[in-house]
């Protein structure tokens, strides 16, 4: 099978209470395609400037990641984000977006990755979410995140997209303000009615909740003591979540269950470490040992 | 086995952004009681005025409640408690207390009592609660629970209470304040090192965490669409778990794991109507059905 990741690749300046990161590698492309390259060759689609670090490209290459889409615009200067979280890292404000060579991004999908089995949706304009629905051929699956600003700013397009896609990732906020329901099992089982058949609600520190037709599946999140950044875990998240899919090839209760297990175990990783760090040196093994830890975690 | 449960037993008026309730019966040993009655007999040791509600003592009656240690004081008012919930059910308020006969109570422990195999000690002022440690005799597990009032007003005494318990039953904020820690996972373990063997943090929505020396277990909140009323969740959540660990009478791994899940179940049902209406009707199967269910939930 395969899957492509359609997102931003960017520098982030991140503050938390305890420090602060000036333009690292981060975007929700960038962490999903990370997370996801550990069980499948994510594809990705995505635009950088010429100030965009080789030595992030060679990650990309050294975790196998398809780069025929990553476009990168000679001159160009990388899509720019700063956020500062509080002492909740649930919480978390942007202090500045420059959006830099995506202003002008219209994504263009390679024609080796149009029979995409998986497409993968990240955070950006529902607009250019919509136009690359239009050129992948019949995917297996559409999965698709968002943000606050899109739900604000393009609701009509926003509601376009929602009708496409399979499956919904979004954070609790999201997921309220979209259905307009404070009470989250049923914000979860209303969207199900838009467009998607599966939803996943993120809660950060709280876990997931998964909601299909004829499943609900809770799960924590990995008990952490150090969160030392919080950026890219819900794309690290997705990641984890849609390479397992990608590689087990099947979209039973029993593989979305696994996946939202995978899913949460590399959001746990990314958060270790500021921006893309932890995967430097995360390993499959590490990986097999934390889903086996999240069992005993929740067994009873 | 046997379990003790010392706490109040009370009035309640409940607002919530939906509805208020004047002058319900509520309390932290009522509700702790109740939930344990599933399980086992509990005794309670508390005291209320003449104007308590002939109904509800025949409700315990019912629940088969040892009743010994419950003092009718005549012509006395029974406590009363005035809270007011937010939308976002983990946050209330206090409006309005008056102790009654709550102001002279020093809870004496029947002789019938005295050789209790698990104590509770509901959130009660921490001078009762070491009070009461010493009129028992060699309990097999003795376990608390507080609040914010007392963690605020009588800090030394609660201490004393804490290095004679092996259980502390705490919520997020509690446990917060007790550590100076932010992070729930390091708070959790920070106060196995002040005397309790096990803690247990009450999450709300979002479930409970369980810490002990080689102990870690994390359990969702049952999801719920329709929170009628929050009170009395996280005593009816004492109720089951100890409830469930007097009648298997073994307090290893696995037992403190199941107790955990039947004290989320209890919970579960608990908030699903104003004070403590639902356990007029609850049955032992829906308990059953609502375990098997959660089992379901978090299973991959």
């Amino acid at each position: 099978m395969s899957l492509v990741i359609v997102g931003s690749v960017a520098f982030d300046t991140i503050e938390t209470p305890w420090e602060r990161k000036e333009k690292i590698v981060g975007g929700s492309c960038t962490y999903c395609a990370l997370a996801a390259s550990y069980f499948t060759r994510p594809k990705i689609v995505a635009v950088v400037g010429e100030d965009f670090p080789k030595q992030t490209i060679r990650l990309f290459k050294k975790r196998n990641i398809d780069l025929e889409g990553l476009k990168i615009v000679p001159g160009g200067k990388t899509f720019f984000w700063e956020g500062r979280y509080g002492f909740d890292p649930n919480q978390r404000s942007t202090i500045r977006t420059e959006l830099n060579v995506f202003q002008d991004f219209r994504p263009e999908i390679p024609p080796a990755y149009k029979k995409a089995d998986i497409l993968f949706l990240a955070n950006i304009d529902p607009d250019l979410q919509e136009n690359i629905c239009r050129q992948v051929e019949k995917p297996k699956l559409v999965a698709m995140d968002t943000m606050r600003l899109w739900i604000e700013s393009k609701p009509a397009a926003l509601r376009r997209v929602l009708k496409q896609v399979d499956i919904l990732f979004a954070n609790d906020e999201e997921i309220r303000m979209l259905t307009e329901e404070r009470n989250l099992i049923k914000a979860g089982k209303k969207i199900l009615g838009q467009g998607p058949t599966l939803v996943i609600v993120k809660k950060g520190e709280h876990g997931a909740l998964v909601f299909g037709e004829s499943l609900v599946f809770g799960i924590m999140a990995h008990p952490c003591e150090d969160v030392v950044d919080p950026t890219g875990a819900g794309d690290s998240f997705a990641g984890g979540f849609l390479g397992y899919l990608d590689r087990v090839k099947r979209f039973g209760k029993k593989e979305i269950r696994r996946a939202a297990v995978y899913g949460s175990v590399l959001a746990s990783f990314t958060i270790e470490d500021f921006g893309i760090n932890r995967f430097r040196s995360l390993t499959k093994r590490e990986i097999a040992g934390r889903f086996l830890h999240f069992k005993r975690l929740v067994s009873f």
